[in-house]
C-alpha cells in the first residue's frame, strides 16, 4: 500500500482526519487506508475509524486488520522510553 | 473463553492491569485473557497489552487479535452519544 494511503492522527480537529479517510475512499478511488497513531492518539484513531465505518462508509469500507506495537527512543533526559503504536488498515468492501 | 478472563481497564495505576494480566497467565494458568476499554481508556488498553506482553511475557504471550466497535447510549440530557470500545485478546504461544 503507498504510503500516501497513510492518516496520521495527531492534533488537529477530529473531523479533519475522518473527512481525510472519507476522501481517500471516495475522491481518490483508494481501496485501502491506513489510520496511524502513537501514545495517547491510539484512542483517537479507534474513534476516527470508527466514525469512518460505521457513520460515513457504512457497508462501503470495513476494518481490516489492526497492529498493535512499541517504538523505543530516548527523551530529553536521555532515558529510554517507550511509546505504543496502533495501525487500522481499512478496506473497501469488494461488491 | 471464561468473562473471568477480562481485564476492563479503567482509572486503576497502570501496573495493577499489567500485573492482573501477567496474574492470569501464570497463578491461573489462563491460555487467553481479554483486555477491554472504552473511550478514553483505549490508549491505556493497548500501553498494558505492549508493556504485558513486550516486557513481562516475551515470547510466552502474544496479541492474539483486535477487535474495535462502537457502543451508543443516552447522556443525562437524552442525547446519544456513540463510544469505541476495543477488545485485544492476547494469548499464550503454544511450545
Amino acid at each position: 500500500m503507498a504510503e500516501e494511503n497513510s492518516i496520521f492522527v495527531g492534533t488537529k480537529p477530529f473531523m479533519n482526519y475522518v473527512t481525510g479517510v472519507v476522501m481517500q475512499f471516495t475522491t481518490k478511488n483508494a481501496s485501502e487506508v491506513m489510520v496511524k497513531a502513537r501514545g495517547k492518539f491510539i484512542s483517537r484513531a479507534v474513534d476516527i475509524a470508527e466514525v469512518s465505518t460505521k457513520r460515513f462508509l457504512e457497508g462501503v469500507v470495513v476494518v481490516k486488520h489492526i497492529n498493535i506495537n512499541s517504538e523505543k527512543f530516548q527523551n530529553t533526559e536521555g532515558k529510554e522510553v517507550r511509546v505504543s503504536t496502533i495501525e487500522i488498515a481499512l478496506q473497501k468492501v469488494n461488491k
